[in-house]
């Protein structure tokens, strides 16, 4: 094999009760990674989308972790990675995790495998350190893994697939500002209250049950954060007003996509899905706050091949 | 029926990664709790089992239980609560929890099941709330819905019932000292690092996504306490070395029960359990620390009903 387009797509992570730990696969929205072989060493990067995105494999997050995976293995060849970026940047649905994962992912296709998943989320959080200021593996390990996963270390990396329960779905609405991961980052308390602990704990807890179970109630109940989201929802445009709407219109839990500031909501059934869109859209319309919207299915898989040559 | 003869269990909680959130029935030890209709209205209480407790039914945690529960219903009689202690107060595995809801439980019987099982908790939780200065859920819910349980909210009683892996069971060994709740608890720091909250849930959620698979290596690895084991450990005798201990002869994990003083270990089979007791009794034996230690099963059943009349 010489070269290989994949699908790289979005992810949500924290999902509210789970910051920095829980992260989801979307199906919609994503980047397309044609990576080749070149005859001479080195990686060359090109991207493009739309974004200003840069193509200095040191500052951007796919050659920086194309360069963590190469220096654990002796390859006589070079890389071509191409980027077509489908999620913009600082979305908070893991733009950069679909572009540093996919391009791993691509080039250990390229290598036969030589690596497992767990190689493949080590290197890729190098990019999201790069990005963030610190390593995190929620954004990565969900799109290489497929599913929902839950990331128990990221010391010594060790991530558990959880399971999706049949119908679940997601609505995001992304209101087209950038929020950087870094900023986000910096508005989260240092410390929390042991009470806040213990509740947001209790509530990561029932949602990891009812992933097992399928009790949309208890995911219902258990879907909320009062650590992080209070003061990360001042960034986003009308959150507490989509909140709302996305409630009355039947969703089973509502929250902010990561750092934002793309809001999920999480649905069961296709109708209430559209309602939810729908109503979200037109309060953004009414307001001349231009956004971007889309339902999405779990992903199972991950990353996809496309192509191969 | 005019009285009725239940048994109590004891019960572990905390689980290491859970603080105030989860909790496990055990089948050994606990409290036969005797209740008889009286003729005239009020609730009387007498106990035995050696242990120096009140019968004051208003400093007496099942009296306490036994009045909130009896506030909320017409009753022409008053019941006669015999307790038989079965477990030392202040050893960490539950002994108020069982008097309460052992109390509750039995009260309950003699009014025709008139109160649901969060009706319940939510009476026990008033005798918990006496004894350790806060409303916790955590011992009172595993004995009186049987097997593991997370308290979601003690605000709104909510409490998901999590799955007892087959084979699972626990080693106590409690070294003969006391610990008040209300003392043990001032140890806790008030305030946890963020970092601290994502790696604690990160292993609550582990552990509880272990519960649902069986996964025992993946529980081996959650089963941590950064947050609170380090403080209280200091007043437990040779807490560090009865972990190593229970580690070298196969335990699962090790960890403090409730505030303590008493360790639980977890075991998958009953000859590491029994190589564990035997190991960790030698210790404080050469040591000369007087010490009580059994294995126990899960009790998936919960509050037992002895005798009926």
């Amino acid at each position: 094999m010489d070269s290989i387009k994949v699908f790289s797509p979005g992810s949500i992570t924290n999902l509210s009760c789970g910051y920095d730990i829980l992260g989801l696969c979307l199906e919609n929205r994503g980047d397309e990674i044609k990576v080749s072989k070149t005859s001479s060493k080195g990686i060359i990067i090109s991207t493009n989308g739309g974004y200003n995105l840069t193509n200095n494999i040191n500052e951007n997050v796919a050659g920086i972790a194309a360069q963590a995976m190469l220096k654990e293995i002796d390859v006589n060849n070079g890389f071509r990675i191409e980027i077509n970026k489908g999620i913009k940047p600082g979305s908070g649905i893991g733009s950069s995790a679909a572009s540093s994962a996919g391009t791993v992912f691509a080039i250990n296709q390229l290598l036969d495998s030589h690596f497992g998943q767990l190689d493949l989320i080590k290197f890729s959080m190098e990019g999201e350190k790069y990005v963030s200021g610190s390593y995190h593996a929620d954004n990565v390990a969900p799109i290489i893994l497929g599913g929902i996963s839950l990331v128990r270390s990221t010391d010594k990396i060790d991530v558990v697939k959880l399971p999706s329960p049949k119908d679940l779905e997601v609505i995001i609405v992304r209101p087209n500002i950038e929020i950087k991961t870094s900023d986000s980052r910096k508005v989260v308390k240092k410390k929390v209250k042991i009470e806040k602990m213990v509740k947001q704990s209790a509530n990561l807890g029932s949602f990891i049950s009812s992933l097992y179970t399928g009790d949309f109630n208890l995911m219902s109940r258990s879907v909320i954060d009062e650590v992080v989201e209070p003061d990360r929802a001042l960034l986003i445009p009308e959150f507490d007003k989509v909140k709302e709407i996305s409630k009355k219109n039947g969703c089973i839990a509502v929250g902010i996509s990561g750092s934002g500031p793309s809001i999920f909501s999480l649905s069961n059934n296709r109708i209430s899905s559209t309602k939810i869109l729908d109503s979200i859209s037109n309060h953004y319309e009414k307001l001349g706050i231009s956004y971007d919207g889309f339902i999405s299915k779990i992903n199972s898989q991950g990353i996809k091949i496309l192509d191969t040559k």
